[in-house]
């Protein structure tokens, strides 16, 4: 079965400061038309900073969407046209100082594809030295460091909600067979 | 540091299908005032159904935002005022028709909690029965069988991209210690 939707028009709903939504009418695999609404987003990198000595530096965030501060491995937006291993070695050291030796890609992850486009580009980071934070202007962080076994013991008991978190901790986890 | 973020003003900038785009304005720990944007969503529930016999039942879909068919756990989102676990029966059985005598939840994951509320419950279905799929007028879904171990490292080349999928997927082959 071709599962592939045609799009008939598409119209700009709202053009915000990071989103923008689109509205669109597609033709379905039945010949049917829907709405179909997308939520457009420039992508993103996550980093895992995994140190010479088993700890993680997190970051802790007020994330204004849930009013919760969330414990999140160090992330940011892509800049217009950035590549993402540019992305995540400029987050990395705005957000925690950080720079690493070694950045290992873990895939990405699509966020939430039923009606957004968003891209999160993961990353280990190893090999590391501190240098100074510079976080954003409007960017409040409080770093806090976890053993990586404590950080996985976190994620897997549904403490660590992030899901780019979620993923980056549990790949490494199983990829280095830690 | 209160990294806490007050609302001084909220407006309602887009009103949508799936999701509403709220424009705030707020106060930050210093004092100073930022736009926040926040796409409001229902939020949903992901259910992985592992069979007696190994096999993982999957749904592939065209997902719209990216013009891909990707391949995911079944999922659907929460209706009004529905409890999680009452819609990860439902849209378990509504996508796959399989019914489960036993959910174990896996927690949950924020998708993308920098501007999004949506939160996803996570679950493992076991014991299942197999029914008559019932999917929605505008849903099609292509069904696809995989073997646990073949889908984990499907998750782990970065083959598998669907975040929930991804966090669901490797949850439970850390907690079944599969």
């Amino acid at each position: 079965m071709d599962l592939t939707e045609k799009t008939l028009e598409s119209t700009v709903a709202y053009e915000g400061v990071i989103v923008t939504v689109q509205r669109d009418r597609a033709e379905l695999p039945n010949g049917k038309t829907a709405v179909r609404e997308v939520v457009r987003h420039p992508g993103g990198v996550a980093v895992l900073p995994l140190c010479s000595d088993g700890t993680v530096l997190l970051v802790r965030q007020y994330r204004y969407p849930f009013g919760e501060v969330l414990t999140e491995i160090p992330a940011g937006k892509l800049d217009k046209g950035e590549e993402p291993l540019h992305a995540a070695v400029r987050e990395l050291r705005e957000e925690t100082g950080l720079t690493a030796g070694k950045l290992t890609s873990l895939g990405s992850v699509y966020a939430s594809p039923g009606f957004c486009d968003e891209e999160l580009h993961l990353y280990l980071a190893q090999d590391l030295h501190q240098g100074e934070a510079q976080p954003d202007e409007d960017e409040f962080l409080a770093p806090v460091r976890l053993p990586f076994q404590e950080l996985a013991e976190q994620v897997l008991a549904g403490e660590v909600k992030d899901a780019k978190t979620v993923a980056a901790v549990l790949k490494a986890k199983l990829l280095l067979n830690w």
